[in-house]
């Protein structure tokens, strides 16, 4: 499919960005204008008061054009790759953002320097909507060095990402697979879909012809994954912080206890209720020993429909109407002003995402097929978009932006919701049964697979921090352990098992899994106290989607009624599954045809 | 074989080092003990020129006592890396070389910042050992940070070495090729092999085979290549360096304009005699079009003679004897106090080298097979072996390391002595052809083809200075550019040629590769003036193998009578190597028998 037959409804519109080419170009003069103003205004900025709120100003103009000229050029981008004024755009955006980075880094350290005129400077009430974003910059202050020391490091950026490149560049070949006589082409997308096949030798020559090539490069993966772990031990020791832990939570100001509450809650407190999962598997799919690789086999038999764009709107609105008219008003805008790209085509960027800020719409961009993960993927980057939404109409541009560790909230809210729906209209058990089994595998992934992972990269973490040398031995044997006590006694280790963890790219991103895993615990409390009509818990939940970055995402969640640093939110999630998991087993365990067989 | 089936007389006897393993860890301690003693010295032995000189003997018992350590243990496991016993040395000794290097770290700073003071306490009779050591100390002045950078530029390393690792782990596998129906495994031995193959289709199959696999992991080799690039011009820029280039050549005191004399006159000046050879190549074998991957086709049929190493020594006795008595002695004794270790056995390190230090024999390893080549090897690394024991007994322990940037040319001389020799004694115009043949072989690979490469490399270098982004179509272009240009109007360039420079680990290096040229054009004119009975030249020859490290290179050599800043020892070599040309064109042009038909 070619980019020009596709109805132009089904596109998104980003005229309201820049009408025009040369609009790009004025508003990036403007930025440079802007910038050279700065500059200017370094050795006076700190003089007064005002001068200290007009060079805010400026660099807050400045950023909100840097936003706004690198979403209209990137969105270009990513569905017309091959159109050379949009590359040009592009380079000419990153290229200005480096400039400002590395001509603006003074700040910083200026700023912490003078920190006490700083915090005298914000009682001003002019500077009211700065106060956060600056409190946020003087918290910094054991952790930045002298001008010097930060010029240094900041400089080290060019020779720290290598083992970031290397892994995205090395793309492997996969011997095929066999299936009833035929070869069929092993990658990522059919090696999830082998992995369900009926047939064992099917799973296991799929899941051995793909590990085997990690294996083969296992020297490769040990040195880009140690690599990326002694970065961030680098990192994390020149800019004195206890550990990279310490330093990677800093930023979001969460304490470590939080992510070893996390780790223990899945890991140890919970992990029998995984346990029970897989031997229910194992028990409904009838296999005498189960590999870890044969947990994909689907536990239900059932087709769901094809979905067209509007049928996923109708549904969809009838899911978030459980937020009121303004929730709903946004989800019918994204429709009628074009904020989506539906339809997949030739040279478009796979995957699926939503990207915005202050000054465009929240555009989502997808690859629509229509089947439920499409309709799924639809709903969860609305709950993105409609975060950015209210965030942008409901705070400064300097307080618009969340973070990260909040950012998961919103869609993973919608995503549940929609299953609780469908579970609400099946029609038959086994429509149910499928439902519930989305649900559970859902929850697996993120409150019980991605603490896992956090465990794992800790370790590695806490050996680059030792410079303890890392050998493809000690990695691969780590993971093997790992995933036998994760699966459980019922589960038995393929050999490859070790090498898996080098397909994993979560773990070249410094302790970000257990974002999921937060992600995911905070949005079933959310769900569960929304469906039980709990007024209270929806006008903080949209107080939260108004709040954007206005705060530490602890206390964001803290005024959205879930307390990530309590267990009751953990406990309530856990036993969330565990509702679930007894449902699901009492349909499995009744309906021999939801089985394979 | 197994290496307990291997005569004890062709094995080294490592005895003279350590008798007893429990010597080991008695030097070990003492080391322990110096260095314990050294960072107690820190605020004092910048206090008198006595405290100066005590520092600075017991720095050097440390370091002689870490390099005696680490002989032994590098020795024995280059032999037996399964014997635990010697693993566990060869770590325990790395460690501790560690140690010692991070928590010295003082030492230079404070040598820099009492500079004048330093100055002072050289002119002391006492420390006339030292001065030549120290005063390449100060001369740093300009590149040394103060201590705090210095710490932070130290940590780097540990994130600045992922590009060479990823490059020594990345072995890739080579589809098979066909040679008279026959599938036959390529790897870099066979390639070699297979390129002088009759069949044309033979030599394509193996160069393609070979290096579409380069070109598969482009990306990866992309990101390593350009990676190593921007570690070497981030340690120029932190370390105040014009370049990459003037902070590889400082450490020689070397001038750019030596590195530029020898780019010009072997890729500009005398290139068109490559292009001539190369030209002479495609007449004898009358080929219509010669790929660049035919230029390995032995011109020469001629199988020469296997040899014991009782003939390669009476040999290489015959060839050096042309020193003089005191190293014909040397050579001796490398044979009778068993020195070599000589023969391939399971486990055992490919390869050759020599290594030794002060307080040890110049040992020398090698996978002996009897052949021309081993012959050459030996003769080679005992070129090396004999550099050091005259170097360890004419200088203190201070002096006697000589640097990389001289290293090669005991060996060459010694090489191309050799291949005089051999022509000398040649019984047969075909002999003859075929020594003429590998002497001019040789001759091109490290007087042309280096300085291509040299080129190449400087050019990635200076991309990476100016911080240009590097993609693997950028580098492939450029080399298959610098291909053409080197191997001229008469070879054809393979498709594939652009990816060969992602197999060659010499980049890796940092302006490593015109080492080689200079060694060689400095040992052809050393050669040919012995050869012609010059006793100054001899004499100076000698005076060079025993001043060991106690100057700057280029006043090594100059005191060798040999000026690499001139332009008339590269004129001598290069018309050296047009006079071979000349009796070799003569002989193949002669003589039908001498091509492949």
């Amino acid at each position: 499919m070619e980019r020009q037959n596709i109805d132009i409804q089904y596109t998104w519109d980003l005229s309201p960005i820049y009408a025009h080419h040369q609009d790009f170009y004025k508003d990036l003069d403007k930025a440079k204008e802007l910038l050279t103003s700065l500059l200017q205004q370094k050795d006076l900025f700190l003089k007064d008061v005002n001068q200290f709120l007009k060079f805010h100003q400026e660099e807050t103009m400045l950023s909100r054009y840097i936003q706004k000229l690198h979403c209209f050029a990137h969105l270009h981008c990513d569905v017309e790759p091959n159109n050379q004024e949009y590359q040009t755009m592009y380079a000419a955006i990153l290229s200005f953002y480096d400039q400002v980075s590395s001509s603006l880094d003074f700040y910083t350290v200026m700023m912490i320097e003078n920190s006490e005129k700083v915090t005298q400077y914000l009682q001003d009430e002019q500077l009211s909507d700065y106060r956060y974003t600056i409190q946020e910059i003087l918290r910094q202050k054991k952790h930045v060095l002298s001008q010097e020391l930060e010029t240094l490091v900041s400089k080290t950026s060019t020779i720290a990402d290598i083992s970031s490149q290397v892994f995205d560049a090395l793309r492997l070949d996969y011997d095929p697979v066999h299936i009833d006589g035929q070869e069929k082409t092993l990658n990522s997308a059919t090696l999830t879909e082998f992995l369900k096949n009926k047939n064992p030798e099917v799973r296991k020559e799929a899941y051995h012809n793909f590990f085997k090539e990690y294996k083969k490069f296992e020297n490769v993966y040990a040195a880009t994954l140690s690599g990326v772990m002694k970065k961030d031990a680098f990192y994390a020791d020149v800019k004195k912080f206890d550990g990279p832990l310490e330093a990677s939570l800093f930023d979001d100001n969460v304490p470590t206890s939080l992510f070893f509450k996390i780790l223990d809650k899945a890991n140890n407190q919970y992990r029998p209720l995984f346990h029970r999962y897989n031997a229910l598997k194992k028990k409904v799919l009838k296999l005498e020993t189960m590999y870890n690789y044969d947990l994909n086999i689907p536990l239900v038999q059932y087709k769901t429909k094809k979905y067209t764009i509007d049928e996923c709107f109708d549904i969809i609105l009838d899911v978030v109407k459980i937020f009121g008219e303004d929730y709903v008003n946004i989800i019918k805008k994204a429709k009628e002003e074009r904020w989506i790209d539906y339809y997949p085509h030739s040279g478009k960027r796979i995957g699926a995402y939503s990207s915005g800020c202050y000054d465009t719409n929240p555009y989502i961009l997808m690859n629509f097929i229509g089947d439920y993960n499409s309709l799924s993927t639809m709903i969860h980057e609305l709950g993105h978009s409609a975060h950015t939404y209210l965030s942008c109409h409901n705070q400064s541009p300097v307080n618009c932006d969340y973070r990260i560790f909040v950012a998961e909230v919103a869609s993973t809210v919608n995503e549940t919701l929609l299953i609780n729906y469908m579970l609400e209209h099946a029609s038959s058990p086994q429509e149910k049964a499928y439902f519930l089994y989305e649900l559970l595998e859902n929850c697996v992934g993120l409150i019980f697979r991605q603490p896992m992972y956090a465990d794992f990269e800790h370790i590695l973490h806490t050996w680059a921090k030792e410079g303890k040398p890392m050998s493809s031995q000690m990695i691969t044997d780590l993971y093997d352990k790992k995933n036998a006590e994760y699966y459980g006694p019922e589960i038995t280790m393929d050999e490859y098992v070790g090498y898996s963890c080098y397909y994993i790219p979560h773990f070249y991103y410094n302790y970000y899994v257990y974002k999921y895993t937060l992600g995911m615990t905070v949005a079933l409390a959310i769900v569960s106290r929304l469906l039980n009509g709990d007024e209270k818990q929806k006008e903080a939940y949209l107080r939260f989607l108004k709040s954007g970055g206005s705060k530490d995402p602890v206390d964001l969640l803290k005024d959205a009624l879930v307390n990530p640093l309590e267990d009751q939110l953990y406990d309530d999630a856990f036993h969330y599954f565990e509702t679930i998991l007894n449902e699901f087993e009492n349909i499995v365990l009744d309906d021999s045809s939801s089985t394979l067989s």
